[in-house]
């Protein structure tokens, strides 16, 4: 159960947590139970199924999850009896038509979905944020680098536009997202539910209600094609590339040689256990963290749908689990990490300019050399670039309209 | 330049392959040429810019790519030099506004694309095939395996449906991918093309200009922005796989103890070097092969676009070429050998259903068990599954219907 | 603290418990104040500083850690403020002369150093489960498989000596690793040390006196080296490999269609939740599952010593973490179920023989063709290919030879 | 065959080039017929393998590997049909008792052999420069920096031994590897070459004169054993870790705002095709570039490994030729380049200095906390901190004794 450590679950103490993956599952068992009774075929009754655990079956569930090599066998068999107590006939009924890969399937659909929609609120303050920054700062020169040397000069406006870029294109991505069902039974055929429900129409009925009230799409099974949880995987690491990218350039340009960023200071971050001056950028640190682990995650959940086999695979499916949580939790933490960043950036606009001032000679160079070829054309160019006090604010080509364009993309993809 | 052997470059012996990647540079520096005569500024005239290279450049090039960092550098100094031969003023305005960066990513997009329209080619073919495949053999029985060992009857048709998904699945994310020039300057600002053109109006039109010949979207420069690169790649790798599934399966269901498939023979192909019996199934290995590899190239990449930093990278951008290009080349031989494989795949539907019949009492397990639970309930189900003489193939649940919903996404996604 | 959730972790209930990896942490931290108090330093006075900690810490620290960058500046705080209410001088003296990275690095390689030892362990036990099998089946026939065909007769000693192979590269690699202490301070220099012991060589002493507490070589500080971290992890994943390797056969050969092999039964172990006559692979599953997995985590460890930078760096070190702990997680369980499985594996020899005899003709065609070349060569070879009746068992080459070489390297590894 | 592209082969133009990877199998075939000689099998006679091969024939050889999966089988029969012609006996013997796999696995050895000297040659060039860089600058200030913050003062020395110590650990390794001839046949037991000998020991003796021919080790087989493969990749990775430590660093302190470090100036090196005054960092940026990428390769590696299945695998050992050779060739080169970076580093010490001067209070700041620290326990410490006067280079602790440290270890590990 260490694999299936999902977001949130470390808020669970001593009682069972219904929000922990532990509970997801079991309101996948329950909203299965209640299809089957809105079909006619369990007995109608409520329960809450939820209400039958309690704090040390977290444990429990995790020893004999290593026996049957998944914790459904186990939590299904817990709650079977527990159930009986109540209604022997609904606890006959629990969980049947489905198969372990199902009920798991449909609790990691869930919580990639919760996972998501949090993610997409981060990005939703992170475009805001950026746009902002884009605007705010769209005519705040400074220097351009390229392989680490300065080349020409920028606006720090274009930076945060460029970052801005990134940020949508990963909303792009998870807004995307589709979350279905996972329900076929042992072999992906649905047959005994066919077989209890008396025919198919049934058994298919079932199952979309179980969807519907889940809020999932109803779908064919997909135990061995995984594009469900590759697209996820995908989509987060894509987000995570896009931060990794601002964390870059905050540690960079938050380097005290340079100097033209802060993190946002808060008491207490990123002390030195030893140093007592120092304020480690943190933030950026951990986003780095999450953005350097993100691709091998991903690359983990290719392989696993790559080994599929059977009508259920060996082992690729449970390579899953331990990616797709890690994962989660690294995303959602280095989500609300980045937006914290954005909203609180120092940027010293003051010292970028000093640095153009001071490196305008390097940063103007490109300029001469087109001077000189606009001589050598016998051609005029709209500056002289042989002009000592030639303003770097001057060679700053289309900066303007790429932030416009860029934050004209922003705007088009505001929900209403 | 090792790291640039793109797929066909191959096929390059020794003269000078236009269609090579370094062919497809030379694309991208005449298009922008072309443009900048379009819009008044390099002077008119035709120069067939491939026709001045020859088979040594390749060499030349790769050799002082090492010392740029890129082969652009040379690759633009070599063409200036040739071209100053017959136009001095050309050669002047060859390249100008670009930097490295624009040509090598505009030329991956163009080669990138490429690979794409072909492996799209094959997923269509693959379509066909698997269509043809699930409605043949839609009744036919065979066992299906769960955790490799015997669960409940399916049909042939049913497993090819789902290998149907994976690929519909891919084909859906290949599609979507689009594809824009890459046009940025030194530092993504356009100041060159701006100081050259005169105004930012015009440096635009310039950069349009040279996607349009291209046949590229028009884009804001991406530098630092890689979702571009990575999902095409995520796209290569989710075909991947789907392909990597069913190469598992014919494999297994190839083996001399199950033979229930045979990869098409071919004549000389799969012979050993020392046991003249043996056919093995080659084109599975080697499919499976790159589905074992493009998670990690792709996951390479990913790694890259989050490495970014300043307004260009120190190293992240130079990883991608090596993954990119044999990523590439892996998947589009993958896709060639998969469309090979599953059309001419040989299903002996008498040994599976021989299976079926020789395993009918532990594929039929889970039916005894819900004959079982209906006599608790007391309640009847549609077979009794204490009857010896049960037919298999009257517990396949919902398969003809799960057959058909994957069938009709199929043709529902046909192009007219 | 999620990525730092150790082996063994699980066990810890509500109660603070000393063997997790907090409790490591604090191993260490009471080392070194007992090292301090021996160089004269910090005031002589026993102290459990584990005794300091209660259940509720942990969750504490943990959230304090996202602040920081890592736990060990609040586990620090807490302690001090603890150990004021005892002494004090002491508290002054806690920790004196480290930086959060000695602390953090030394638990790890700690915690480390037991996986290890206990994989080791097991290594062991799986050598001698190996050397069994492999002298008590040296002589038993099965079919030889390559590419999934049939190739020639090899025995299932033969293969179990190929496995046991595979065990003793990983033991090997496993017994060379080497655990050194980390302590260098804020930036290696033991600067702080030097200043409070009043010279290097007392500063020296004290690290060593650590060291010797802690039962870890002495070394220079290796705070941006990761060779410790990476020739741990490399020598893990290199035991996984081999395990994958064991599993992956016993999967293949436990197949219904086969069922040369199978599993240990055990009540209650694969079980199905849908199909009581299931008894599915669990332990293979598993082992595989760790096998597929290792190899990413290894990289993931190999990037953060590769994106090392600084005295100490900015993301890379904290990518270790999470890596670190549940690549070790995963062996540790891989290792007893492998040892599990090789402890009470079943080899069905009859129908290893049934399936030689079945397959002779294309077991022995390789045989057959080295007759023809004989007859070609007009050499006589020992044995007449052309022979119908000829024994498969006679063309078992230097099997038995090749066994006894892998059993006398085993011999000769044995501690004594 | 692009898999097996090795690094050298760049240079084969249109002849063939023995020292090739398809010329390294020649030999392997040479040797074993040799060996097949000296045991009086086959016919004595000379005769130049190399010599049967052509221009053309990588490219023939190249498309028949795709038809039977590996390049072998067409090398074989091209060589045997050219053979006959000289000697039609000796032809017919030509590989016998080999199956493809022997012959690629030995000559994949070969060419990791000939890497691993190559990258040996260079790790002792950086020994060298190291240690002059260590002792020249042990007393060199420059600012500590942690997390991308000052931190304490250290030298440049410390730093340049620290480097040291990644290199030593890394040539540790590689030193350590061991390279085994592959000699199995079909399926690992000898069977073939058995009868071909007559008795086991012929057999034995054939592969072992092979072996000794090619000065590798005489083995077991290790078809499905790939420590060898795995430990070369490891070796391999940990010396790109070193490196890409050092190119960090000196990304970073040449980066123009630090300017404390410069790679070697090469006259066309470094060139932008737009700025004529960049010099980009292109040694640190390529070697970095190979240190992002190797990890994966290994990780690629180490999945082949773990994908082990039968007496030999089925995708598994084709996915290591491509990881193999892309990771050989990367090293390579960063293994020169890194020479050539060391080599010419230019360190401005005086800028070093500079910033220390300038940075004193910060990188002193731990140095007060101490001083009032000991103010609190009323005690003296050497160095009165609260003196803003005090030198920064007095709070260098044990720097001098732990390059000593260092370097003595280089030295003590130097071939006499």
């Amino acid at each position: 159960m260490a694999d299936l450590f999902w977001p949130g679950d470390e808020r669970a103490g001593q009682a069972f947590d219904p929000g922990s993956f532990l509970g997801v599952m079991v309101d996948v068992e329950s909203a299965w139970l209640h299809a089957l009774q809105r079909a006619g075929l369990a007995p109608a009754g409520a329960y809450d199924l939820q209400a039958l655990l309690g704090g040390g079956d977290l444990a429990r569930i995790a020893t004999s999850a290593e026996a049957s090599g998944n914790p459904v066998v186990a939590l299904v068999s817990l709650l079977r009896e527990r159930l009986r107590a109540r209604d022997e006939e609904a606890a006959r009924w629990l969980h049947r038509g489905l198969t372990s890969q199902d009920v798991l399937d449909t609790a990691l659909v869930l919580s990639a979905r919760a996972t998501a929609r949090l993610v997409l609120l981060e990005l939703d303050r992170q475009v805001e944020s950026l746009t902002d920054l884009a605007e705010r700062h769209r005519a705040d020169l400074m220097a351009g680098r390229t392989l680490t040397q300065h080349a020409v000069p920028i606006t720090f406006g274009l930076k945060a536009a460029q970052w801005l870029q990134g940020v949508l294109d990963a909303r792009d991505d998870l807004r995307a997202l589709r979350f279905p069902i996972q329900a076929g039974g042992a072999a992906g055929t649905l047959a005994a539910l066919t077989e209890l429900g008396g025919d198919v129409e049934a058994a298919l009925s079932v199952a979309a209600a179980a969807a519907e009230e889940l809020q999932l799409e109803d779908a064919t099974p997909w135990h061995t094609n995984r594009a469900v949880v590759t697209r996820y995987a995908d989509a987060l690491v894509r987000a995570n590339d896009a931060w990794g990218h601002v964390a870059n350039d905050v540690l960079l340009l938050a380097r005290p040689e340079i100097a033209e960023l802060a993190e946002p200071a808060v008491e207490g971050r990123g002390g030195s256990s030893t140093m007592p001056q120092k304020a480690n950028p943190v933030l950026s640190v951990l986003i780095r963290r999450a953005a350097l682990t993100a691709p091998m995650q991903a690359a983990q959940l290719h392989l696993a749908a790559a080994a599929n086999v059977d009508e259920r695979p060996d082992g690729g499916w449970h390579t899953e689990w331990s990616a797709l949580a890690s994962l989660s939790r690294h995303t959602l933490t280095a989500a609300s990490q980045t937006s914290e960043l954005l909203t609180g950036l120092h940027v010293d606009t003051g010292r970028m300019a000093a640095v153009v001032k001071q490196q305008a000679s390097a940063l103007l160079a490109e300029h001469r050399s087109l001077a000189s070829l606009s001589r050598d054309l016998s051609r005029d160019l709209p500056h002289d670039g042989g002009d000592a006090d030639f303003d770097p604010g001057h060679y700053l080509g289309a900066t303007a309209s790429l932030i416009d364009r860029i934050l004209a993309r922003a705007r088009s993809q505001e929900k209403p």
